[in-house]
């Protein structure tokens, strides 16, 4: 059976979330049910990562079994014409055909995110569940230095979700940068893995230094207490991006 | 009774346009309600452009004559906190007090609109509603050599619509750039005033010069002919932005 890699894009406000669930539509799923729809399997792909309800993709990766060969065009387009005729907010951007031990979860050696913040006086009309809306002033030289307290590896207990399912608390962040373009403020992040809620943990954070309540000493002294009761409020699921997976 | 220039953000995709109609929900209307929910007055709002259904705006401009003096930010936030529980996909960026004798449409001495195409093969997950997707492959630099012809005072009866009220088919376009960004192709566009549809025309028939299908040529024998049959398809109402106004 041809394995695939199927690049994903997807706007995540009507979805439980990436993965299969029963409370609801996933992303997941409405892949699954194109498969579906197009090859008469029923098949289970696997994601490279599993972003929460309301969480956007610009490049999920997946990867899916097939029975039969395909053109990766062919592939993609049929895919997204099965998507669109469901009513579907995911896009195919790529269907390749990849090595029988390619696994979409298992071979990513980096993940890259983007957490978007709107820091201005008025609502988000146009950027409404887009990004991040904070109506006060964020210094974004300062969120910068807090990031930095953050990159490296260490034990992230205190970012990461009471219902993470990691073995492991520790991970190295390889990059944790924050900068601004008028009133939008970008947070990137990249690490091999991350632990659930840890990009979104780390934007709260970094919103109470932009706005000086939090010092570097303060981002590094929650670190150190390895207690999820010593993190910021965890920033909301619209501004964060899935973006890309190199294998 | 003191008079408020109001700078206006919105997602077009769920109203008839920006005027009051009596077929459903308009911009205009929106903004009218909200007006009455906080001072109890019945307004009539002017706008600087009347966009369409589905066309959005970053910066439309409107005034408003109301009978009480506000300080600048309590009427943004209290418009916004009125538009926002009504649920509409408006937000007043700014609210300031303007002369006696601003007319928000009358007053206009340049008006910029921006037009976003996505090329690529992908429908559109994220940017659906936001931008124009367009499978084929574009060549922005012919469409921004194509647009050049288009500058400049011409009787642009070619590019305007057949319900279009103005007197006049004349127009001076001061600016019509194009650019790319990865799959993203911007047309920004000035003058002091357009005619009905006289962007997305240009739209339309610069994406048949990207293609390679129109010359530089066949766009200025369009423009020439002074008849509408000789317009490129109209393009759609949802890659137009109305960026600014100036005064």
């Amino acid at each position: 059976m041809p394995r695939y890699r199927l690049i994903i894009e997807y706007d995540g406000t009507p979805y439980v979330g990436w993965q299969r669930q029963e409370n609801g539509p996933s992303v997941q799923g409405a892949v699954e049910k194109a498969i579906l729809s197009l090859t008469g399997e029923t098949v289970s792909i696997r994601g490279a990562g599993r972003t929460d309800s309301g969480v956007h993709a610009m490049g999920q990766v997946a990867h899916a079994d097939l029975s039969r060969s395909w053109k990766a065009h062919t592939l993609r387009n049929a895919l997204n014409a099965h998507l669109a005729q469901a009513g579907e907010r995911v896009a195919i951007l790529d269907a390749v055909e990849a090595a029988d031990d390619f696994d979409a979860r298992f071979s990513a050696v980096r993940r890259h995110y983007l957490y978007r913040i709107i820091s201005r006086r008025a609502p988000l009309a146009l950027e409404a569940k887009r990004a991040w809306f904070v109506a006060k002033p964020l210094d974004h030289e300062a969120m910068h230095a807090a990031a930095q307290v953050l990159v490296g590896k260490h034990d992230f207990t205190t970012f990461r979700a009471a219902q993470c399912q990691a073995n492991s608390p520790v991970r190295t962040i390889d990059r944790l940068d924050v900068t601004r373009a008028g009133e939008l403020i970008e947070i990137r992040a990249t690490a091999q893995s991350f632990l659930h809620n840890q990009i979104r943990s780390f934007a709260g954070t970094l919103k109470l230094a932009g706005e000086g309540k939090w010092s570097v000493e303060d981002v590094r002294a929650a670190l150190e207490a390895r207690d999820r009761k010593a993190c910021g409020p965890v920033a909301p699921p619209e501004g964060l991006y899935f973006m890309q997976v190199d294998y």
